[in-house]
């Protein structure tokens, strides 16, 4: 039996453990996590301080560097959010829904925790513990599988939570890291069929192709987000600029920035020099179609695609016939995430709202706003870009599954 | 592009146009397909008659033929069923949940369709009709992929049906039949990323592992149920014997049927001797471990393992040490399917049900009620033996998937 199999199959066992603890040990697991690591800070933060050695020794370049490093008020932040988990409500054990049928039988609906949980992930050590905690508040094992530039943190990470469940009687592996970074890792949990109950993939799209191709088990990605502001012919200029210059700019490296910008035909004469100045203003860089660039009075060459997540300061303009032209190119090129319109017509709103198949439609607002947190979930695991089971920001209600509890007086089947 | 990609991409654009559909407009076009069946009843009974036919010419067996044939009284049920479908309430656009945040977002969280979903079945032609409509009502399109032995009649069901849609100003391809009945059929439909939203396998062993193997796409099995009747020590003699009676012989060949009886230890010698007779009374064929053919006094052979899902008169019995002997008994060897406890011991149904990881658990009640109807869903496309999406039973709720939708004006993210 591989390595990796027989570790799972450990933290598949130590799942049931964790479905079977009340709310008020879970959450003094989770305080006893934070207080553990908080304890451990210096070790932790030491095998931090060779994966940044031996990245920047590799060459590695600052924006995947910064990822890495676990600094202290990142460490204080870890730590906090541990704590927060703790403070969040248990989802597990929640009545959804209960009936009674013509027969007798009582039918309850409830929530339960979803078993083992497989998460693959990059760079970020942070990430371990995060996932780890939210999952285990649903009452969910994981086997964490990160990136291999972060291997002595999370190596000592997951050493210290175990630590503190073994310590309260739980087998180490409610929290399971894989100790082998490579891609055949990945392969293997993809084909733990029976064991991984759910498996989620956060990164980039190399990741995700490797996991789908491979996965005999259920998946939830975690993908692009090609997002779109739409500016409706009866959008208020001010408002259109300082949502499209928001989406695009306060944080381009997140999958809920925009990427294309959807003009309406009517109108874009008015409203798209502004809106192209304001962008270039911010360092944008911009492509567009014939009319983009005719409407704006910029010199725009077109976009080598419309399905590109440049992750950057750059924006796609494209001039569109109304809502219905708007909801055609969402259809053709979007990634079906988040997408917004901007106007101050309510029937044009809530046409584009019912047209688009995205997981968060915005009628005058940011895209930016796509995230457990902004959603007052209190935590996310991530954004789900799949519509089985979660669809967008994923908090803890989406960690769990459900159960049908009958009770019943003798019944049977005639 | 091959046909089956071809024809799964139409179905997809025609998943968008159902999507947008009123329900008053869907439950017309579900009425005027009964209409269009029942105009076309005797077109679809002779291509029915020629599949009989041609099974018969192949040699196949009785139960095999029985389930391929559309006689009368199926027919009718077949047609009342669309009727009935149109009947129920549309679960899309239902606003699930709906909160505002304090930056002022109304967040609301609805129910839409999920888009385009793949059916996989074997022998029954009614399937074709009872599951495209179901995904139907739900603003689904579906991509149906039947068995080979019932093709002349699949082919003419989903031609009237999509004739219809075409009457009324939609694609034919929201029911869309795979006129290839292999199994290549069958991987390439697993390859669909992107254009399967979902894809539901319901068949034996072979099939399902076939699409697990090959997709690429999110699937929801429906497969196995090995299920379990745990008599503990305080239960009804009389109870236990008629739900164990009925679990096992009411319909022997459902996933929803018991295949193994555990027996508690403390009283298994009182309780087992009836327990024997009766089923063996009803003609099963019994295994037994050595301590279970101790207390029942009956001559028991050892099952060859205790994971065998019988579908026929075999049942296996065990003793087990209590509510935890039972649990870990289901641990181990269940399909996490439907599992009951025949007690009239309040604390010990409650540890039983809050320690069986099983889709619907029983307390004096028969396993058979694992069913859309006998739940009160109106209709089912099956029963999942996931966790992921949906569990149990599946009925129109489960074949929605939802979005949030954000009305601002005009914030943005600091």
């Amino acid at each position: 039996m591989s390595g990796v199999r027989n570790l799972a199959e450990r933290a598949k066992v130590a799942s049931r453990k964790l479905a079977r603890l009340k709310t008020e040990e879970k959450n003094q697991l989770l305080c006893a996590m934070a207080d553990g690591l908080a304890a451990q800070e210096e070790k932790i933060r030491k095998a931090n301080e060779e994966d940044v050695q031996a990245a920047r020794a590799a060459g590695t370049s600052g924006a995947l560097l910064d990822r890495l490093e676990l600094n202290e008020k990142r460490f204080q932040e870890m730590v906090e959010g541990v704590r927060q988990v703790a403070r969040l409500a248990d989802p597990v054990g929640e009545v959804v829904k209960r009936w009674t049928r013509p027969n007798g039988l009582e039918i309850f609906k409830i929530r339960v925790p979803i078993g083992l949980i497989g998460i693959i992930y990059e760079s970020r050590p942070n990430v371990t513990v995060d996932s780890a905690v939210l999952c285990l508040k649903a009452g969910n094992a994981t086997l964490l599988r990160g990136g291999r530039e972060a291997k002595q943190s999370n190596r000592v990470l997951a050493d210290v939570l175990g630590q503190v469940a073994v310590k309260r009687g739980l087998p180490a592996e409610v929290i399971a890291l894989v100790a082998d970074e490579g891609r055949e890792s990945v392969a293997e949990m993809c084909g733990l069929e029976g064991v991984i109950d759910l498996l989620i993939p956060r990164g980039g799209t190399g990741l995700i192709a490797t996991v789908v191709q491979h996965a005999r088990v259920p998946v939830i990605k975690h993908a692009d987000g090609v997002c779109h502001i739409f500016v409706h012919r009866d959008a208020d200029p001010k408002m259109a600029e300082a949502i499209v210059v928001n989406a695009k700019c306060q944080r381009p490296a997140t999958c809920n920035a925009a990427e294309t910008l959807l003009v309406d035909r009517v109108g874009a004469e008015k409203v798209l020099p502004q809106l192209g100045r304001a962008l270039q203003g911010k360092g944008v860089k911009l492509f567009g179609d014939e009319a983009a660039a005719k409407a704006s009075g910029l010199d725009l060459q077109p976009p080598k695609e419309w399905k590109t997540e440049y992750l950057d300061l750059t924006m796609a303009i494209r001039v569109v016939d109304g809502v219905e032209g708007a909801l055609e190119h969402l259809e053709q090129y979007g990634s079906h995430h988040s997408d917004a319109i901007v106007t101050e017509d309510r029937k044009a709103a809530e046409e584009f709202m019912r047209g688009a198949d995205s997981a968060a439609v915005y009628w005058n607002a940011s895209t930016r706003f796509t995230d457990g947190g902004e959603f007052g979930f209190g935590a996310e695991i991530g954004i789900s870009t799949d519509k089985i089971h979660a669809r967008g920001p994923m908090g803890l209600e989406e960690l769990t599954s459900y159960q049908y509890l009958v009770a019943g007086q003798g019944q049977i089947r005639e």
